[in-house]
């Protein structure tokens, strides 16, 4: 039955802690393998418990006295704010064997400080952000950095293909994944300073499957399996395609009370399960020893339901791939 | 009647000279006050025009023995392919005073570095390329740089935002052009390094109506005229946006077929005349001392009638406002 434990921070979240258990709630009535570990002010989420239907053996609440808040210093808080819903997640996710991942809807920075402290993973290397977006031709890709590191270096571009590159071997179980780098251009010759240079490692490094330069029309094709670019760049592919896609959805609605057309409202739903990002899951850090996903701050139940399902998703299909015994 | 003359440069572009007269004609069949003179092999034009319905005397063809194509070297060519369509076409606007503007769908950085030379601003500032993209909100974004400049400091990034505010107040009537700098968040402290120093410059340049960060997902909202970035995040914002744009409309137009409902692929036809980057014209070569315009290469006839309408439509607009002895 309930196999895989995931740890929730509810605290932080610009919702509050009321939907974030209700998300959870939802969560394990859609996943019957699914028990989770609730952080954070133990009151209010016994209250919301109490009023949601829901399996009590299959939900443990962990009190913490405090919130890290998008207003703190990231790495201040995780190491003076050691009673917070966050540390508390991330301490019990790093040291529990029954924790599979965690899932947090606060503060990014503090939580991929926290992630490299308490959730060191074997070989260490600077934490980065990734976003696990549906590709046009189908699958996924995971495209890193976007916006954990803004100022970057070639070589951290290179630790980024690389965790990328282990990341889509380990969960999605492809077996050499295709690593594309951003540029304004696919030919070799194009890109900045900083692209160019990393290109020509990429080249070199034997590990990896690079497969060239990716330029922003096709992004999101499904022309590679890991997307590597420095965060600032990354978080414009990532935010643009959001705001493209909300922007024309909207003109859909738009028109379709217009021509009270209900067979468009049908349309607009089949665009929302596959363009709103919100409900698609959240960013994972990579560089960390568990799964560790960063849902949107602005996150409703749904989407942490969401959330929840692919983070035990990524998780089973890694036991199916390596047993369970080698997590 | 034919007051607008316009300079079009039919060689060069991916899809031949054919298609390029045959724009140029549909062009003059919409708009009365238009006239043309098209640069490039004579024999194949006059074939072309012998083939279409059109009113010659509106219609001048200047023959150029030579192409530049997208394997010449931008600079070199512009110096040594002198019987250059694209070379006549420049000399011809910077020289006559009769003509207005020029369009042209070949090589770009030819375009640019031509322009620059031939058809010079008062104040030479190093040139760069926007796109005039429809805002969510209404009206139009300049977004500048669009790749002509992809290693940037942040006194180019300055330079564009003047560039783009002289555009907007000359070309599109806004007093006071909003400049917005794109960033990886809104907040005065989010960007990367160059952002950052872009920034505090802009903030203390007391000629600019500057309104601070803009972040991917708002990059096309309307929260601004002007969006400044280099030419490598500038790229990704353009591309992308046209990239999911393509990606939704084909999903829609497959949807369309599954549920065979007509109603939809009236939707589609809508939506194509809002996102469909291809027809919206060109990008605009700012820094040149007349309007010249850079159309897709894969250009169809229709793009560059819609081209010619774009750049008609902006010297009106700027004729209305400072008359026409203030060209």
């Amino acid at each position: 039955m309930a196999e895989y434990k995931i740890a929730i921070d509810v605290m932080g979240s610009d919702s509050g802690p009321e939907l974030m258990v209700e998300g959870a709630v939802k969560a394990l009535v859609a996943n019957d393998d699914l028990s989770v570990v609730l952080f954070g002010d133990e009151e209010r989420i016994e209250k919301k418990l109490a009023e949601l239907e829901c399996d009590r053996s299959r939900v443990e609440v962990v009190g913490a006295s405090e919130v890290i808040t998008n207003y703190d210093n990231p790495m201040e808080a995780i190491f003076r704010k050691t009673d917070s819903s966050l540390v508390k997640a991330l301490a019990a996710t790093g040291e529990r064997e029954d924790i599979v991942g965690l899932i947090n809807a606060g503060s990014t920075g503090a939580l991929i400080a926290g992630s490299l402290r308490y959730v060191p993973a074997k070989v260490l290397k600077r934490p980065a952000l990734a976003a696990i977006l549906p590709a046009e031709k189908g699958g996924f890709i995971c495209l890193v950095d976007t916006g954990a590191n803004i100022d970057c270096n070639a070589s951290q571009l290179v630790d980024f293909a690389h965790m990328g590159s282990d990341f889509m071997r380990d969960y999605y179980s492809i077996e050499h994944p295709r690593i594309g780098l951003l540029s304004n251009g696919a030919e070799e010759t194009k890109g900045n300073k900083l692209v160019k240079e990393t290109h020509a490692l990429l080249k070199e490094d034997k590990e990896l499957n690079f497969v060239g330069n990716i330029e922003g029309t096709n992004a999101l094709t499904g022309d590679c399996d890991v997307l590597v670019a420095d965060g600032f760049a990354g978080n414009q592919v990532l935010k643009n395609s959001e705001g493209i896609a909300r922007r024309i959805i909207t003109d859909i609605v738009k028109y379709a009370k217009m021509t009270a057309n209900t067979e468009i409202m049908k349309l607009v739903k089949h665009l929302m399960e596959i363009y709103d990002f919100n409900s698609l899951g959240g960013a994972i850090i990579l560089g960390a020893g568990k799964p560790v996903i960063k849902a949107h701050g602005a996150a409703n139940a749904d989407s942490i339901m969401n959330t929840s399902a692919m983070l035990l998703n990524i998780v089973k299909n890694r036991d199916l791939f390596y047993g369970k015994d080698n997590r």
